[in-house]
């Protein structure tokens, strides 16, 4: 168990969107939409994490084709099968994908996960969803989407529901004793019997207990009870913060919750989102913030605002009048932490919508560091230093140039401070995270 | 378009299951069961097929532990899983794998196989199967299994669903104009609004048009509904024969109602299961034989036999009585062909239960060759020129032993004959199979 006084070290994921996080970055020579959809794309960016010592590549997901496709690159490839070939391409670096609780069956999100954890020896994670994206409904029969309560209702069921399944082969299950024709001790392989409201399921998995015991559960939500699901079952919660005060407050209101639900709170790494524009003056940096903003069609930004705030189209709006007050016409089926963050300080701050989708349009809405490389390790380590994060979630503007930026001018620098691991101690991406 | 004048040439894919076909094959020295979860295993097997120029590896599926796993290896990992990261260490054989219509959405399923032909540039292929294996429906919720019928007719909507999906990217629809700021033109990517029976579904997908634009389709029930979706849609289709009339049947009805279809009757390639066990002399072939035969344990194979079944236990009968006659005892959800064909085959050879586990347990119940190379080459050649079968599905009793000894020793005498390709002329799989 790790405790307060033992030198914490700072846990880095990149996460691995289309071309970088930024809008209509295709447009820029720094990205190679020719390769948007090759394996190559996705195996340059995982080995550049890997040099770098990440804990992590992360792919997100989404179930609908987004309405900005005309202006910007949406596409959303399978995440498992893209982290399954990236299982063959790399050997340390731990592999995290986005699965839906909410249009998906138990049984075949945990033989996936299981699966890509043997395929990888043990470096599997999950980002445990439920969609927030109306549209998805759409692809998945005609009911609307379930309303938030009851999709974290049916998203905690079909988590244990899957941990149940992990835990169905017991260790030493396999005995493989070719004497006696013994492959598998039946004792230790169990049928799982699963009856709750919204699942029933037998068991046992088809495939053994992962390497990992039980692959990395990671989860993104930071509504009440998206940080409910968090603290009872995650090893890892990725998160939109602006400001260090709310920052350390949630990583209290986290570790508060992980211990009330009988865990150690340091077993919850709380990774903030984190996009750095990086140049080797603040001035080219700047430029470089620029350049890349330049390329934002509002159009690509306003359809990401529409699909976070739950179908309110800012478009109606004049995009330079101060950025509307949405808190009370946001539906229920909307995401909750999300909109009211981005909506929050637009307001505290008086932005208009242009200026919103400035801010929005390089990050994805989460928090943009545009700077030397010193200047981004100190913010990262002042962050990490006073428990405002546990590690960040690298989400560069563009791909994969951005993530090479970082990982050779930032990393060495976390490095020599000692923040960071300079080689993988361990082999799996429990290990990883443990360190 | 191929016609019957024209050179045809034999068509082949190794189907990858566990440690090979024979039923407790993990005790035979010539497996690494401690390698059966890792990557190096399924690797192996690619790289050993494509070493032979063979067509594709296929990894057929199912949804529920085998009740023999005491006494023989029987996990499933996820298929589209594995092949994803073959997909990053192979670059031309193809990679086909299961997919149930039954425990499915469609929008999973087109995007998990459109993923895949994108990850290996063309080399995508889907199994369609119906699940008749009774045990899967209760990973799958506390419903029956649905009977045959129903379960194809969902089956055929599902698969009119993946199809719409892939083509609702239109060729050409990424523009990538960077000047212009278009990325795609919205009038190439169309919502597919399907309102069918058992499925509703927006679209467009959110994965580009596959680069084969239709990944390949493979089928494999040989029961009167499950050719008729064949025949409608599958450019493979993987059956079991063991007698070259009944074959040769078979090849002619198939070819006939892909007419009625409208399709050309060379666009569905028939690929009958076979187990060739190779030794350098008969005598070596037959002692191999008996070795392996020598590990079956009656339980796996009587556990096979149940689940072909639909659940009829053979188990309460004494392994030395004729075969009995289940024509009439069969449940409704059971598989239609396959249990008739075994079936016929005792009662018609007068074999007993025993006999059949003989039979049986070498190749899934598949037809077995034990001989020499050139006796193995001689009978495909065979089955090949007199339209019994267009190529093979090569069931290995062991992996990847036995498919060593077919690529090393039959394969060049396939090629010296003319049959079979020497190298790759395409790099998809559907340039493979039209060769």
């Amino acid at each position: 168990m790790e405790t307060a006084h033992r030198q914490r070290s700072m846990h880095l994921a990149v996460f691995a969107q289309g071309l970088g996080a930024a809008h209509s970055v295709w447009r820029s020579p720094r990205t190679a939409p020719d390769r948007l959809h090759t394996l190559r794309h996705w195996a340059d960016i995982a080995r550049i994490a890997e040099e770098g010592r990440l804990d992590a590549v992360f792919i997100a997901d989404a179930l609908v084709l987004p309405d900005s496709i005309g202006a910007d690159v949406g596409e959303r490839p399978d995440p498992v099968s893209v982290l399954s070939a990236l299982s063959a391409v790399t050997s340390r670096i731990g592999l995290i994908g986005t699965s839906s609780t909410t249009y998906n069956d138990p049984f075949t999100v945990a033989r996936q996960f299981a699966t890509l954890d043997h395929l990888s020896e043990g470096r599997a994670g999950w980002n445990i969803v439920t969609t927030a994206i109306a549209g998805a409904s759409g692809n998945y029969g005609s009911a609307e989407l379930p309303e938030h309560e009851a999709r974290y209702a049916r998203g905690e069921e079909f988590v244990e529901v899957v941990l149940k399944l992990w835990d169905s082969w017991e260790p030493g299950a396999i005995v493989a004793d070719r004497a006696a024709g013994v492959y598998a001790d039946r004792d230790r392989i169990h049928e799982i019997g699963h009856r709750g409201g919204h699942f029933q399921v037998r068991g046992p998995l088809t495939v053994p207990r992962p390497p990992q015991g039980r692959p990395l559960l990671a989860q993104a939500g930071s509504s009440a009870t998206g940080l409910d699901l968090a603290a009872r079952f995650a090893d890892m919660v990725f998160t939109t913060q602006y400001d260090p005060q709310a920052a350390q407050a949630l990583v209290r209101n986290v570790r508060a919750l992980a211990e009330v639900k009988g865990r150690s709170p340091f077993d919850v790494k709380i990774l903030p989102g984190l996009t750095p524009v990086i140049g080797r003056t603040e001035s080219e940096a700047r430029e470089l913030a620029d350049e890349l903003g330049s390329l934002i069609s509002p159009e690509a930004t306003l359809a990401f605002m529409r699909q976070a705030f739950g179908g309110i189209d800012l478009g109606r709006y004049d995009l330079d009048e101060p950025f509307p007050d949405l808190r009370d016409e946001l539906p229920a089926h909307a995401g909750k932490s999300r909109p009211a963050l981005l909506i929050g300080t637009a307001l505290e701050e008086k932005l208009t919508i242009r200026q919103m989708i400035e801010r929005v349009g390089l990050s994805i809405g989460h928090r943009c560091l545009v700077g030397t490389p010193d200047q981004v390790a100190d913010d990262m380590a002042h962050w990490f230093e006073t428990h405002a994060a546990d590690g960040f979630n690298i989400i560069p503007a563009d791909l994969p140039h951005g993530l090479r930026d970082f990982v050779e001018q930032v990393v060495p620098r976390l490095q020599d401070r000692g923040l960071f691991r300079k080689e993988y101690t361990g082999t799996t991406l429990r290990e990883h995270l443990s360190g």
